[in-house]
This record gives C-alpha cells, sequence and structure tokens, in this order.
C-alpha cells in the first residue's frame, strides 16, 4: 500500500452539540460586505486607526531583546504575572492579581465559562437581545436559554425576578453587558445596576458580566461594574480587544474562589496557555500609562463618528417610522424598522445599494424582533457613513412604499 | 448601596464536567520543579537555545511596518491565507488550503476536535500511554476513554480488532500520536502504519493523528503519516511549537469536508481566531525556505541531548534492572523501573536529590503501569543530565534496597 492508495470514507458520527452549531449570520453576511464598494455598518470591527502600531513595533523590539526566549516559550496557564498585576490594578474594585486569569480574547472567557458552569438542558438567562458570540459560546454545552425582558435601560429587574420564580430549576447564570452593549449599544445606570445585584443576591443567582466597551465612553466614565457591587457574586470578562487591537486576541477572567481552579483547569485543556509573546508585548505596552494617553483619542474618534451616524439618521430617516437611540459610547446602534419591514427582507435591498448591516433578529434568544437592525459607526469613515445612511434610507423607502 | 456593599456568595452549580477535570499532574510538578537548582527531566518544554529570536524579532518588524492595521484586526476563523497555504504545500499528501483550519496551538485542535465528535458516555480509543493533554481535552466531553493495548512499535493492530468487535458502540475515533510519540518516544514503522490505516478503513474507524513531533526526527524522517494513506478517514493535527516556538500558540487541523464546517464553528465559538499578527509573523518567517536551515540545527541538538542521555543511563544504571528505549526522534524517552519500584513513590526521593520527571501513570487511560517514567531530554543541559541521571540512579538504588 502506497499513500493514497485508499480513499475510504470512515464513519463520522458528529457530537449531538455539533447539529446546534451554526455558521454565524454575521460571520456569513460579513463575506459579503468583503465585496468591493460595500459600505458596511455590519461588523464589529474597530477602526484599524486606533492600532497603535509603533507602540506595538517598539514593545515588540524591547520584548524580543530583552526577553525572547521567556516570551517565545511555554508558559503558565493562569497567564503573565505582571499582565495579571496590571488588570487586577485596573479594576475599580478590590482585585487579587490572582484571580486574574488571561484569555485568548475575551470569547475564550465565554467560552472557559460554559464548560465549567453549563450541563446539557440547564437553564441560562440572557439579556434581550444579547451578544450573538455569546449565545455561540453557550449553545455547544446544551443550555435551555431564555432571554430576560429588557427595556432601554437594560434588564427589566421586576421581569427577572417573576422569571426566576418560575421555572423548573435555578438559572446557571445570567449572562449581562452592563456598558454599550453589543448589540443595542444602551448601558444600564447605577440605579438599574444596583437592583439587579441585589435581586442577583437575593436569589443566590451568579452573574457572568462582560466589559468589553466600557473604556469608550463618550461623556462620562459608566457607573460601578456589576462584579463590584458584589464582587463574590459573578465572573467579570474584559478584553484588551477594542483599547489596543483585537489581532493579538487577548482578554481577562476575574472569578471568585468558588470557580477560578475549575476555569483554569478548562484553560489549560483548551489551548495550555494564551500566546506569551503577546501577553508580554501588551504588558510592555501599558506601561507607564499608555492607556490615559491612547484611549482618549479611540473615545472621541468613535464619539464623533456616532455623532456623525445619528445626524445622517435624522436628515435621512425624515418621513419614515424609523427609531433609533443615541449611545453614551460603544461602538453600536440598535434601529427598529417601520411597522411591517423585516431587516432580513431589507438586508439584500440594501446591499445591492451597496450598505450592509446586521439584522437584530441574530441577537435573541427566544422570538426575534424581526425589525430591528445593528449599525457599527465605527469602521465606515465619516464619509461613508453619510453614503451609507442615505442609501439605507432608499432602500427602507423602497420597502416602505412595497409593502 | 456603595461599591463593596454586598460580600454575598451565590449558588454556584458547576457542570458535571468540572467534576472530571483535575489539576495537572505535570502541572502540579513543574511547579515543584521550578525550585532553583531542581534539574528538570519532567516538562516537554522545548530547548530555548533552539527559538529563532532573531528571525522572529525582523518578521514582527516587517509585518507591522507593512501590514500592521491588518495584522491587529480581527480575522477570519480558519486562518491566514498564507499561512494555510504554506502548512497545505507543507505536507506529504494533497491538501486543499480549504481543509486547513489554524488554531491556538494543537492542544486547542484536540479540543475542537472533542466538542465536535464526543458526546457524554461516548467511546474513544486512545494508546497506551496517550498524550496526558489529549486526556485533558477530551475528558470534558464526558467520554468513555479505553486505551487500546500498544507495545514498542505503537498500537498493536490485532488487540485494535479485537477491542473494535467488543463493546456496545462503535468508537468516535482512535487518537494517535505515530511519530516520538509522547510519552514513550516511540514511532510505528510504515508496516504497521499501513495495518492500522487498512483496520481502521475496514471498520469504519476515524483516526485523529497528531503529530507534533514528526520533524524532529535523528537519522531519517519518518514514515507517511497515517493520514496521508487514507485522506478521507480521519484528521491531522500539527504544531509550529516544536520547529519555531510554543509561545506563539500555533497549530493546525487538517480536517476531512465531512466534518471541516463544524471544526470551523466550534473554533469561532472558542476564540473567534487564532491571533492574526501571529500568524502573520510565522507566516513571514517561514518564508524562503526558513525551516530547512532552521530545523536540522533542533534535530542536530536534540539527537546529541538523547545520546548523552542514554549514556548516562547506561553508566548509572548499571547493575539495576532499569529497562529504557532509543527513540529515533522526538524529545522522551520511557523507563522501566525494577519490579516493585513505584515511580510515584520515587518522584520525592529524586526531587530531594535535586531530579524530577513525571511518573508514566498520569499517561495511562485504564489501569497505570506504576513502574513507568518519562524523561525528557532536551530542556536539560548535557552536563545537567549527567548530573541529573547520576541523582535518579541514586534514589533509584535507594527505593531498591529498601523495597
Amino acid at each position: 500500500m502506497k499513500p493514497n492508495d485508499l480513499h475510504t470514507p470512515v464513519n463520522w458520527t458528529l457530537a449531538r452539540r455539533a447539529e446546534r452549531m451554526n455558521p454565524s449570520v454575521i460571520r456569513e453576511i460579513l463575506k459579503v460586505t468583503e465585496r468591493p464598494g460595500i459600505i458596511s455598518f455590519a461588523g464589529g470591527l474597530p477602526s484599524p486607526a486606533t492600532f497603535p502600531v509603533e507602540a506595538m513595533r517598539e514593545a515588540c523590539e524591547r520584548v524580543l531583546r530583552d526577553d525572547g526566549p521567556a516570551a517565545l516559550q511555554y508558559a503558565a496557564s493562569e497567564g503573565y504575572g505582571p499582565l495579571r498585576e496590571w488588570v487586577a490594578a485596573s479594576l475599580p474594585w478590590p482585585v487579587d492579581p490572582a484571580q486574574v486569569l488571561i484569555t485568548t480574547g475575551s470569547q475564550q472567557g465565554l467560552d472557559l465559562v460554559a464548560k465549567v458552569l453549563i450541563d446539557a438542558g440547564s437553564r441560562l438567562l440572557v439579556e434581550t437581545p444579547t451578544y450573538l458570540g455569546a449565545l455561540q459560546a453557550f449553545t455547544p454545552m446544551e443550555p435551555r436559554i431564555e432571554g430576560v425582558a429588557s427595556d432601554a435601560g437594560g434588564v427589566d429587574v421586576a421581569a427577572l425576578q417573576r422569571q426566576l420564580g418560575a421555572g423548573d430549576a435555578p438559572p446557571r447564570f445570567l449572562y449581562v453587558l452592563p456598558n454599550f452593549q453589543n448589540p443595542t449599544g444602551r448601558s444600564m445606570d447605577l440605579a438599574r445596576r444596583q437592583a439587579l445585584v441585589a435581586e442577583a443576591s437575593r436569589a443566590g443567582l451568579p452573574l457572568v458580566e462582560d466589559n468589553p466597551y466600557g473604556d469608550l465612553w463618550f461623556h462620562q466614565a459608566p457607573p460601578s461594574p456589576l462584579t463590584a457591587l458584589n464582587p463574590e457574586g459573578g465572573v467579570y470578562l474584559g478584553s484588551f480587544s477594542k483599547i489596543l487591537a483585537p489581532g493579538l486576541r487577548l482578554g481577562f477572567i476575574v472569578a471568585p474562589r468558588a470557580v477560578y481552579p475549575k476555569l483554569l483547569q478548562a484553560k489549560q485543556a483548551a489551548d495550555l496557555h494564551s500566546p506569551s509573546f503577546n501577553q508580554r508585548m501588551v504588558a510592555e505596552v501599558l506601561k507607564d500609562g499608555f492607556l490615559d494617553r491612547h484611549v482618549p483619542t479611540i473615545r472621541a474618534l468613535y464619539k464623533r463618528q456616532c455623532e456623525v451616524m445619528l445626524g445622517c439618521l435624522e436628515r435621512e430617516m425624515a418621513g419614515l417610522d424609523v427609531q433609533w437611540n443615541r449611545p453614551d459610547g460603544g461602538m453600536f446602534l440598535w434601529v427598529r424598522l417601520p411597522a411591517g419591514v423585516s431587516a432580513i427582507e431589507l438586508l439584500p435591498k440594501a446591499v445591492d445599494r451597496g450598505v450592509a448591516f446586521v439584522p437584530g433578529s441574530a441577537f435573541f434568544a427566544g422570538e426575534p424582533d424581526e425589525r430591528t437592525m445593528r449599525l457599527s459607526f465605527v469602521t465606515a469613515s465619516a464619509e461613508q457613513i453619510q453614503t451609507g445612511i442615505a442609501a439605507l434610507a432608499a432602500a427602507i423607502r423602497e420597502q416602505v412604499q412595497g409593502a
């Protein structure tokens, strides 16, 4: 028998969870938007103008010169000590570096949480709507995911209380994104946060708090993280993707002692550790208060882009029954189309006119609101935003007239 | 309520799979061996002398200068096109780059395979002994793992055939490491590979072939990969950790069309994509046949270190009933202690004498052979190997006399 003598298909039996995995809607849409000339409000790509390329270049140089062999070697699953210390010190409540686990992007944090906290059939609560990537990370562990009623200010705490009283088992956790939420851009004010934490504590419900956008505020820093209000009550996820660069794939989990050891073991089994080189490079970039100088430039850019998009919406959507919110930070805003117009049906018409977005239905655990869509204001330029919103309005107008 | 008003523990209910996760024995041992002065044959750390620091530095410089924003942005889950093309072209059978999925180290490949192919209660076959990290990656998906009888030449194919005939369900796959296996250092010859692939094809049994060490041969390149003998019959995992550097966390999966889309979806949910910066850096380093010049230097170093260790074993173990093999490549050799001596009991005595190893029991899916141990010959220097093997022999001698 020589190589390739055999071409015998074998009996692949896929795991039951594989049946539940589906191609990401966003992913498929992004493929369309890669067509030249399409203005995309679809992806959640930070503006590359904000990437500190020169600071990275200098950090690479220093890390490889001073610490090359260690930066290229296997390392501890917990993460690089100085980076864990930086994370602990950067958070607005007392955090021991021993509680910090460096992850391969905060997406991996969601995967580890799912592995450690979800059994097949477990109840799980999420906001309505919620981050699609979280649904994708949780789904393979086969939970029953329930959306909690939410309004423009986030989770409806009274509805949560009723939902906790019903159901056949306590939910394993509530996944919540309090700052400039993906997909809606909405935030929870301090009163809502306090009410939510009080209810979660009363019910013994763990919170999984995801905060990739908290630093991207336009006017003032957001209120206290939920985890700061009750550090034993939840797991906190953070990311370097939006304040430095996503291509490094670095995020972190802060976890109480009740779950940290299991998250660490899941991390070790998942990829041994996050790249030691990247961790040292980021630790080097972060020294000497770099973010204090860098992040304000991102905030200013995104605030400007958001204002441009809001202005264009005012102008172009005039006379159409289209609604949208005014986020106080982050990367996204949330649009509701006129009655009878489905965002999914609108999308191909919009793409024909050269503009793309993500239909909101992708972000609902339960019954979707098909009139919703997510618009990112950070990737396209101000000029593209003007052209794109005008094209979007034309596509909506056509749908309304056709309806 | 101010921050930290509440310190209320909530009701963490861990997933059933979390109960099965245990701290890695190797990990705990590595902590001991970090004590200054301990000579460690325990870890599987490549020699840092083999890391091409200067080539990496130049590649970082070029990537950030010519392609900075793209290298730091989100990217496709499949991986960076030129790197996928390089991988496909480097393999000794026809591989379409579309079959290549870049992973965050080959450990992540094992995690993705587990998610896509294992249900709770699934039968799974592994070699005896097998790679501990694979057991850790598979275990969270709650399979029933069975060891297949193996000898110095790898999987015993007749035993495999009997095992396939027995059992209550067809196994989901056989996990096999044909080249310089971790932990034993053993390899399968061509005849054994052909017999194994023929039996797997006959039975319709998928193979998961792991090949992190194949390039580290001492005398001649190993025979054809199993996957080359039947490309539709399995999934192949590779790594850049042993030929470039582990701290970059880059590996790959080559998968047939029957499973690639699900592995890709699992990858997307796990960490979106492997670091785009690292992928571009490695693609840049690999250009112009770098490995053709670099890998022979690793082979020569490890061959020399292996010979030193074999020479020391001959000399120091004289008169003791200790057996060991002579690997043709890789990083490890496998030792069997005299009757009545347990490697687990030996370890603390050896550490007292300043030398560490990994007891073989950690690597068995079923009943362990407690007389076995794994020795790495690549991390310690030639001088340390001499001191360490002498100390190990003294510890064994003491145990034998005490027995």
